[in-house]
């Protein structure tokens, strides 16, 4: 959209309201000057000798009209933090050794989320490399990373960002983020990096004494709103934009999930998703390799993975919680809250036939209809990406606990059994495969001692009005609770951990193996259940998905043969399929 | 959507939010009772005596809780203006004589807005049907009327509407509503209604008293936003869908106009706008009779026109200011404000082909790229309605004048053939026609003073920021300012008003007869111009208009017939044709 040249040369920054703008870089000062390109219009630009050798390494920051200096909108590094000078970084330093590497589509894939900070004792970009061959192990195809991008404090699960171009210093930086992602192609893994565009975190945001990054008095559930549409939009636009192709042209990042969108307000004719549609599908032209976007998105609109050519915004995927709520509440028994309209298999049935609940119908938590359904000839079930857990169905909860904290090894196999042969992509929150014990709570470390005790008395006081005992929901400041939520690896190999994580091995297996349970489109998955009996029984192709929801064994009339089953117990005869309570099989049907 | 019968029986009212609520009608108070249904959470029923014998004629408004007596928020008429009671109004009295009626549809059709209050000295609905002769002569197929609904006072544009479902009585109210329709139709008039569903008045809103009609804390530029996405937004949509159904169905309106989408905030998967264009068609093919939705945007987002097949919205229609925008300032030479970007015939050259001017391009009013492009395999040019003047671009000016107080006659006619020979729908405002000298100035009548003066000072403060001398700008409580833009219809028959009213009738013969005019899509218009010489020529098949926008004589080489010129001494002769400054001339050539 925007031509011009400004933006590309190391210093240059947009401030368009500022009447002087100097830059402080390698311990000197210089006058910038603006752009005289029209069209370059709010762009500065530093002296010639200001540039010299200083691509790499160098501590700098803006004076805007004196006050500062402040980080760099664009910062790579910010290693004393998000209120410290930013450090220049040159991308092309690294040697990249993936140039073998030919992408993966989001069709037929598992996606692995995981937080850099609690997935290994060292919360490194470095250490997490150190698990690829594991995950290869498991089956996963993307690893999909938390944001990783500038925040406040040390640890944090990455959604108070403030400086999107920069890589957390503690998770080691950008070239520890360029290393990870290499060593993942290697490894035959893509991956997609979490960026959140819809709000900025509560400390370290410089960005409104640059310019009109925000819409004062127009704010979301974490604050101002982005400017997408407002006078000065197009370079805000532009910075996040750039900011997308950064991740997937510098980093060589295959695939970003987008944070919220449904709190990116956007009335132009064209919506920013549209656009970060188009920009994927250009690198992808240029570089030959899948470039997947996945949205979050709470609006259950279709229009979204729409393809643009049918005035769609084209994005690959988007998150899709009806099916983690119909398949929470089907195996918890858990209905308060939203989970209150996702009582029975019927809803189930529902979400696994037709991807969305809510398509239109009545949501109680929302005191309205809501979404609508998707085109069968617009879409493919793989763009819902589908979760049994996630960081936030799990991180959310008042005191972070996992399923495992509640359900049985037999409701965790079948909960993992609907995940993995669902017509959806599935996504597994880290420790998910072998039943982590360890909770994932809401942790921060914001420096400011009255941002650290507002956030953590508004989180408890959430909580309390929820009718939670105050004393019980862990404190997001206290050291601990980060130290809580990190993973024991130790768990994996013992007794039924090691038994689950075989499980979800086996089912990346078989669906690797079972053209039926990715290929068919939105109509080609049938569905029967009894929400008396608590089983469901999911046709795809000549394939039979089998869930025994209920404490009692079931008998179900089956030809076949058994492609997978849960509970040892489970047996085929000539013609019933017995399955014992709360187990599941997978069965190829004559 | 909503399929339960609450809200179909007479004095069926929502109040969701109510502990209690009473009628009072005919002078006895009624306790009223919650539907026991439970999807018609929020109703309420008067007993069966309270209705007996009330279809017509009988003073009645709600106690909620308590306060009030408040008028019924669907009511049909308020005798006693917004404050006063409700009075019940059967619509199926009227005996309509329209059967013969088949309806218009946009294209090839030519468009006349009209206020009520202003178009005739009686300004009542009885007086305008009067004046429906004149109009079929004229050549006109729709007649637009700006808003009627229920608003504070007598006199007003009626955008501060806040009793919808009324017809606004001294207008007639709604019996002479449908008696003016039924002429209409008699007369061969299609009547589209301009309605306003994106805020409400200032004065006589109650319906916060009875549910959340409205969210608050989230505005746009005349009030807090309409509640369509937020809790009970269900009952919201109902409201103003049902409304829209009043005017197509029980008054056989053929189109409404729906005022600023822009301001409809809606972030369900399914927009009210699709809704409203679902709606038309499902009485369209009830009917038989076309029904046309035509929204004013500035979004220039051409979703709003394409199919709903195509994932658009499907209305019929869009307003298109870019096209009033162009030919104004080339006309006109003024270049303040909005109009900054419109110099030059290219932009105009654009817009007859393209129909945006912003379609991603630049706008400098907004500091940002607006709009885009519109797909010539979804949209035919006629869904475009364009004008060279309306109720808005003069009466949003400071004084309120029509181009008549600063252009010639020739510069006129020159707009004149621009907008009757565009690809576009025309749209005249009344008087324009007859080249009208009486301003049309915003005019006001709020009976509460404090109000008044606010609104008084408001728009004269808003000019006086602008440079006005805020002694010119006329105070639009002042019985003067409605008075002074009242038309004089003496005018019509006089000198260059009568030549330019016989060139209006003289065009839409034309158009109707040149098929070259209204036939052809997106991209088969295309213009040459030279903003030296200040001539713009546009080739529509065979048909050539030539638009001398100079002082200075043009020859333009041309071989065919004249079909029509502004000028006497405009003159085709073998192969060229001669046109005198500021005139125009339509050809078809060999």
């Amino acid at each position: 959209m925007l031509k011009h040249a400004a933006g590309k040369n190391l210093f240059d920054v947009w401030a368009p309201n500022a009447k002087t703008v100097r830059l402080v870089a390698g311990g000197h000062e210089y006058v910038m000057e603006q752009y005289d390109d029209a069209a370059a219009q709010g762009w500065w630009r530093a002296p010639a000798d200001a540039t010299a050798g200083k691509a790499d390494g160098v501590p700098y920051g803006y004076l805007v009209d004196g006050e500062g200096p402040f980080p760099d909108p664009r910062s790579r590094r910010q290693p004393e933090g998000v209120h410290g000078l930013s450090s220049t970084f040159d991308p092309s330093v690294h040697e990249w050794k993936d140039a073998g590497w030919k992408g993966r589509s989001l069709k037929g894939s598992v996606i692995y989320e995981l937080h850099l900070g609690t997935f290994t004792p060292e919360g490194t970009l470095d250490a997490a490399a150190g698990k690829l061959d594991y995950l290869v192990d498991l089956g996963i195809d993307f690893i999909e990373l938390l944001p990783v991008n500038g925040f406040n404090g040390v640890h944090n699960w990455g959604y108070d960002g403030v400086l999107w171009y920069a890589v957390h210093e503690p998770y080691g930086g950008p070239a520890a983020y360029q290393r990870f992602v290499d060593a993942a192609h290697a490894a035959g893994l893509g991956v997609i990096q979490d960026v959140v565009y819809n709000h900025l975190g509560p400390s370290g945001n410089y960005l409104p004494k640059f310019g009109p990054y925000l819409k004062s008095g127009e704010g979301n559930t974490w604050g101002d709103s982005v400017n997408l549409d407002g006078p000065g939009s197009d370079d805000v636009r532009r910075y996040i934009l750039e900011n997308a192709a950064m991740w997937l042209r510098d980093y060589h990042v295959d695939g970003l999930r987008l944070d919220a969108v449904h709190a990116l307000r956007d009335e132009r004719a064209v919506h920013i998703l549209e656009d970060f549609g188009a920009l994927a599908d250009q690198i992808e032209s240029g570089t030959g390799i899948p470039k997947t976007l996945i949205a979050e998105s709470d609006l259950n609109n279709p229009r979204l993975i729409y393809p643009r050519k049918d005035n769609g915004y084209g994005l690959e995927g988007q998150w899709s919680d009806d099916f983690h709520h119909a398949v929470h509440v089907n195996l918890s028994g858990e209905t308060t809250g939203y989970y209150s309209d996702f009582e029975s298999l019927s809803v189930l049935a529902k979400v696994l036939e037709h991807g969305f609940f809510h398509d239109g119908s009545y949501s109680s938590f929302r005191g309205r209809h809501h979404g609508r359904s998707i085109r069968h000839d617009l879409a493919h079930p793989s763009a819902l990406v589908v979760c049994l857990q996630n960081h936030d169905q799990i991180g959310n909860r008042a005191i972070g606990d996992r399923l495992t904290a509640t359900l049985s090894y037999g409701k965790l196999a079948v909960g993992a059994v609907l995940t993995m042969t669902s017509p959806f992509t599935p996504m597994l929150f880290m420790g998910e495969e072998f039943g982590a014990s360890t909770p994932w709570q809401f942790f921060t470390s914001h420096p400011e001692p009255e941002l650290g005790k507002a956030t953590a008395e508004g989180r408890i006081k959430e909580f309390e009005r929820m009718g939670w005992d105050p004393a019980v929901v862990p404190d997001p400041q206290d050291p601990g609770t980060f130290q809580r939520s990190k993973l024991k690896w130790e768990e994996a190999s013992e007794g039924d951990h090691a038994r689950l994580l075989q499980l979800y091995k086996d089912l990346a297996q078989l669906r690797r193996n079972t053209p039926e349970l990715v290929d068919g489109g939105f109509g080609d998955t049938s569905v029967e259940f009894d929400d008396e009996e608590h089983w469901l029984q999911m046709s795809r192709g000549n394939v039979r998905v089998v869930c025994n929801l209920g404490d009692e064994a079931l008998a179900a009339p089956l030809k076949g043969s058994l492609l997978l089953a849960t509970d040892p117990e489970a047996a085929l005869d000539e013609e019933t399929l017995t399955l014992p309570g709360a187990s599941a099989a997978v069965v190829r049907v004559y």
